[in-house]
C-alpha cells in the first residue's frame, strides 16, 4: 500500500472499526511483515489522542520453529503473561485492533499435524472472556501480504497477486468509496434492520433449502440476530470485523437435522476442503464427506464433544462484496463473509440471554463453512408452524 | 549474516551468553529488523530444550511516532503489563537474551528533546530489580543493521558499511575464532584473576593519570571488582555482555576529585560528544567542557542529584578487541569496552556488600564515557598510602 492508501486504511480501522477514544490505550495485534500498517494505525491513534499505543508483533516463523524443534509435551504451554496482558487490556477498557492474518494460511504446511495442533498461539482463551465482558472496543481488519496473495491467486505471479489482493481488499473494505465510513454505516443500517426483524419474529428454527441442501437449524428461545456493529457495555459502538456482511446468531446445538452441501471451498489450516456434504442428526454431524480435504475436516470435528455440533448460523445476502469477488481468500475474516455459513464448534455467548447461556455449544474449535448461494432459500419457522421467507435468490425477503 | 554466521552467533548467545538450560523459558528482547537473528536464537534455544521462547519485538518507529504525535503528559506512561512481564520472567527464573541496539542510535534526531526524554521505552525499571535479584541468566549481544552501520562508518556506502560492521562485530565477539567459547573462557579467566587481585587489595581509591587526566576515584569499603561473567543465585554462570572486556566496580559517589579528559568520542542519544573534560570536587562534576556536544552532556548531568556523580568505574586493558578496532560504534555495548571508563549516574548494587548498599549513587541516567588509553596509568591507593600499579601502558601490572 502507498502512504495515501495506508492513511485511509488506518482511518477506517481507528475511527470506524475500533472507534478509538481520546485517552485510551490501543493494542495492535500484528504479525512480522505488517509494520507499515502498524505504524499508520499508531500515528492515527496518537493523533486521535490515544494515551498509549501497544503494538504486539507475533512472529509466525518462530511458531513454526517451535513446532519443528520443541519438546512435544511443551507445545501447549503459554506463559501466563500472555493472558494477563489481555485481561489487563480489558480492565483498562482499551481499544483492540487486530491485523489479520497473523499466521499465513500455509504456515504449518509440511509439519506434523498432531504437534502443530498443540500450539494454539497466537490465539488466547482470555480474549473470549474480555470480548464477552464487552469492556473493549475491538476490530479485526485484513492486511494483504505477498505470502497470502499467492495462495488466493495461485495463477498470478507474486507481484500481480499482491496487487490483485490489495485491490480486492480495498474494495470489500469499501476503501474505494469516496466516504468509506458512510458506505459502511448505510450497509450496516440495512443489516441491522434485517437482524432486528429476524430477532423480533423469535423463530423456532431456520430452514435452508437448495441443491444438495435441506437443513433445519433449531434456535434457542433467546437467540438474537446480530451484526458486526457491536457496542461496549458503556455503549461505545465499534465494528468488530471489517469487512463484515453477515447477520448471525447462536443456534441450539441439540436441534440440527438434515443435510447441507458447501457452496464455497474452505481453507482449513492450510488444507482446502471442497465438495463438502454434512449430514446432521439431533444436532450432531454424523456424516462428513468431501471431494477434497475430507480427512482434515473429520479430524477437526472429532476434537471434542462439541466439535461436531453447531456454534453459529450466519446469513449473508448477495450484496456481499466478498461473495461477489468470487475469490477463495483462504482467510476466515474474508471467506465467512462471502455467503451464508454455519460453524462447527464454539458458540458466542452474547447472542443469547442468561437463561440459555448454559445451552450453547462449547468446543476448542470454531470452523466456519459456506452453505449459502442465490440458489439456497432461507426460511424462518415459527413454533406455531408458520414458514416465513427470509432469503430468496440472495435477496432479503423479511 | 548468512545462515552459517547466524548459527554461530546463536550458539554463542544461547550456549555461552545466556547459558540456556533445558526446560527454561527464553525471552528474546529484539527490535523490528532483527528477525533473522531472533529466529536463529529461537531455533537454537528449542534445540537445547527450552520450554518456551518468547520473542518480544520493539518497534522503534512507533516510539518515534509517539514522541511526534502523543499528548505530552502521556509520554512517560508505561502500561503495567510491560513491567509485570519482566517480574514474571524473574519469578520463572527465565533466560533473557537481549539483542542490541533495540533503538537505532539516531532514532530521535530532529525530535523535541524534552518530549523525547519523557519516553524511556524500551527501558523498564523492573529489569534492574530482576537483575539485582540474580534470578535470571541474561546476556546482551550486538546485532548489526544498515542504519547502525552507516553511523559507525559514515565514510562508506550502506552495503559496504554493513559488511564492515558485521566483520567488526564478528571479530570483537570472537566469532572469527575456531572455538569462540574457548577464546572467551580464556579471556574471562584472565580478567577474573585480575579482578580478584584488585578486590583482595581492598584499595581505598584508584588514581588515573595521563594527558589532561589527574583523577582520584574513592572506593567503598566493600567495593568488589567484577567481570561480565556473572552467576545467578543458583550458581548458573552466564556472560551478561558479549563482547565484554571490562572489569568494573561501584565507587564512592562522595569521593571523586580532580580532572579527567575523554579518550574516545561518546554517542549520547544521537549526539556526538568529543574533546570532553570534566572536573570533579567532592564527588560532583562541577565543570563540564567539550569541543563538541557539551550542552547534551550538561543536560544529562543536570537530570537529578545523582546525575553529576559517579556510578561506575571500569578498567579495560589494551588487549580489548573493541579498543583495537578504533571505531566509534555509537552503541554503549561496544564503545564502553574500548577503554577504561567512568559512568555518571545510577550505580550497580551487586559489587558492594549490604553495609554499603545505601551509599551507592542513584539516578535516572547512566552515561559511560571513555577515559583510558595506553597513556593513562592506573594506580591503586591503599588506606595506608601505598601506591600499587594496576595498568601501565595498557597492560595489567597487578
Amino acid at each position: 500500500m502507498d502512504s495515501a492508501a495506508l492513511g485511509r486504511f488506518a482511518d477506517l480501522a481507528v475511527e470506524f472499526g475500533a472507534n478509538v477514544q481520546p485517552g485510551q490505550i490501543v493494542s495492535i495485534g500484528a504479525a512480522i511483515g505488517q509494520e507499515s500498517v502498524v505504524r499508520a494505525v499508531a500515528e492515527k491513534a496518537y493523533r486521535r489522542g490515544a494515551r498509549f499505543v501497544d503494538p504486539l508483533y507475533f512472529d509466525p516463523l518462530v511458531k513454526r520453529i517451535r513446532i519443528e524443534h520443541a519438546v512435544e509435551e511443551t507445545l501447549d504451554f503459554v506463559p501466563h503473561w500472555y493472558g494477563d496482558r489481555v485481561l489487563a487490556l480489558g480492565e483498562a477498557e482499551a481499544a483492540l485492533i487486530a491485523l489479520s492474518p497473523r499466521v499465513p494460511p500455509d504456515l504449518l504446511s509440511g509439519l506434523d499435524a498432531t504437534r502443530a495442533g498443540r500450539d494454539q498461539l497466537p490465539q488466547l482463551k482470555e480474549l473470549t472472556r474480555v470480548i464477552n465482558d464487552r469492556t473493549v472496543n475491538w476490530t479485526v481488519v485484513p492486511v494483504p501480504s505477498t505470502e497470502w496473495a499467492v495462495l488466493a491467486h495461485p495463477e498470478l505471479g507474486p507481484q500481480a497477486a499482491l496487487e490483485r489482493l490489495e485491490q480486492e481488499v480495498a474494495h470489500v473494505c469499501r476503501l474505494d468509496e469516496a466516504d468509506p465510513v458512510a458506505s459502511w454505516e448505510s450497509r450496516m443500517d440495512l443489516l441491522a434492520s434485517v437482524s432486528q426483524r429476524l430477532t423480533e419474529r423469535r423463530f423456532d428454527a431456520m430452514h435452508l433449502e437448495g441443491p444438495g441442501t435441506d437443513l433445519t437449524v433449531g434456535l434457542l428461545p433467546s437467540s438474537s440476530w446480530l451484526t458486526a456493529r457491536f457496542s461496549t457495555k458503556h455503549g461505545l459502538e465499534h465494528m468488530v470485523n471489517i469487512p463484515s456482511e453477515e447477520i448471525f446468531t447462536t443456534p441450539d446445538p441439540e436441534r440440527v437435522d438434515g443435510v447441507v452441501r458447501s457452496t464455497k471451498p474452505l481453507s482449513l489450516g492450510g488444507t482446502l476442503v471442497d465438495g463438502l456434504t454434512v449430514r446432521f442428526e439431533g444436532g450432531r454431524a454424523v456424516g462428513i464427506h468431501a471431494e477434497q480435504g475430507e480427512e482434515a475436516l473429520r479430524g477437526y470435528a472429532a476434537k471434542d464433544e462439541g466439535a461436531a455440533r453447531l456454534g453459529e448460523l450466519a446469513l449473508v445476502d448477495s450484496e456481499s462484496r466478498v461473495g461477489r469477488a468470487g475469490t477463495v481468500f483462504s482467510d476466515t475474516l474474508l471467506d465467512e463473509n462471502a455467503a451464508s455459513h454455519i460453524a462447527l464448534g464454539q458458540a458466542y455467548a452474547f447472542p443469547v440471554g442468561d437463561d440459555d447461556s448454559g445451552r450453547i455449544n462449547t468446543s476448542q474449535i470454531h470452523v466456519d463453512f459456506m452453505i449459502g448461494s442465490d440458489e439456497v432459500a432461507v426460511t424462518g419457522l415459527t413454533a406455531a408452524g408458520e414458514r416465513v421467507p427470509v432469503l430468496r435468490k440472495g435477496v432479503w425477503a423479511i
